[in-house]
């Protein structure tokens, strides 16, 4: 299998554990280099996050366990990274 | 012919395989060094994506093949960069 | 624990101190390398300010008690980056 | 004659051959160094295409030769570059 | 005290010293390094100006007390860096 | 006098000689080293074009001359940078 | 006095001298290492321009002294940067 170098996820989380505990958990990932949690919207019961991966190779089933573990879900994964470089998406003049 | 160093797509695929094994299939082409599949929009049957591709010189037929075998079809080609380097797209004066 | 490196809060804080003091009594605190407050709006009793925090391994209980103790209060936590490298948010095509 | 570095042109052609044929055509043109093909429309019988070429000297009747013989035609000139080095467009107060 | 790195405050000063004279003034204060002044707006009376100060330390009672001889005054305080480096403020999910 | 290291004008020409020609030409003034044109408009008659030239010293008589002889107009000066460097025209708060 | 690195003025000028001229006038001025100046609109009588200076140390009085000469007037003083070195104006989120 090619290397999964980057990939960014949308989650829904409880509000517990809090956004830094979350994201806390999810760096202690062994595949997992580093991992950055951001706050799209929240209302009383979850908390909708954006999170972006990075790493040699990172195990997605890993990640989605630990998001499990901790109350959350995957709600769509919205971009992945995989082979040898970290090919950048640039803007075309197709897109919106 | 002339090298392909860097292709985008514009594909319609089924939910499954899931985006993350999509891309890494793509990835496993011999030709392909690095791809980014980015989520466009999704409805109950299909994601449609957009592909990026960046190489020494890809292989577009095996890479539409393997698109093929993953139950999903390129929709369209929306930019291509040939020759000893990538030329950047940058905005000119007519573009809307 | 993996460590924190970069930390976004969004939080409500009272006149006094002032922001210049507000802020650099955040700094002081021992896990801190260096911290950056942006006034988001103020009204006649509180300003609403935006901090990020840089650092090795940021203390985020240490930073909530000062916070605490300085009379404001950490109103929602938008941006966490954990791991051994800050992992940059990038715009995807789901952002809106 | 000054160098021709970098041209960006508007193109209709038919949709055979394809965009990646299309654009490897170009590629192989002698004084062609790279060219990156940007899809700006299409309808049932044609594709609107974006193409920029950057060289060293650039031969545009070679050029307007080969996309005549893909069955394409030039729309429009929408940017040229001449001399001993690329001029960058910058954006001014006139620029609407 | 941590060092403060950054400052940018919005102020109310009068036509009179001009602009330049008095962004010069706050640039002689000891702990200045560097300050560049930005004019918002200006009416029959006074002139409202963003202010921002870089130094490895600024004395804010200095900058203030300089800004009362000239007859301005400090409206808000926009920005504050502090600590042993200036923390970039980016852009999150969160800003409007 | 001082150096004109770059020069932004816009111009109006017939359609003879095409853009490429005209630039080409532009290009041949011993004292330009670079030109760019960007279309920004066209009618039945005559391209509206924006130039944009970089030297050491340009001899502004030589491209009005040249752009006459070549059956074009300058309708005006956009930009120009004068002395021993080029200073950047960045945006200030008073553009709108 | 502390030294005057970068200077922004909005200027009203006559047609006659032409930018070009004006600008290069400008730049002779001693204390001016170079100096852009970029059309903002321009109506029968008079031309509005903006003029961006940088340099080790701006002479004003003698910048303003060679605008009257030339028939300018300054409308206003948009940006001053003093000191060691030039602090660039970041916008924060208190800019409109």
């Amino acid at each position: 299998m090619a290397a999964v170098r980057r990939l960014v996820i949308d989650v829904l989380k409880p509000h517990d554990p809090p956004l830094l505990t979350f994201t806390n958990q999810l760096a202690e990932i062994e595949s997992v280099e580093g991992v950055t949690s951001s706050l799209i919207e929240l209302d009383q019961e979850v908390q909708n996050v954006k999170l972006t991966f990075e790493s040699e190779d990172l195990d997605f089933e890993a990640i989605e366990e630990t998001i499990d573990n901790l109350g959350g879900s995957v709600h769509s994964v919205d971009q992945v990274a995989c082979g040898d470089s970290v090919v950048r998406d640039r803007r075309t003049l197709q897109d919106a």
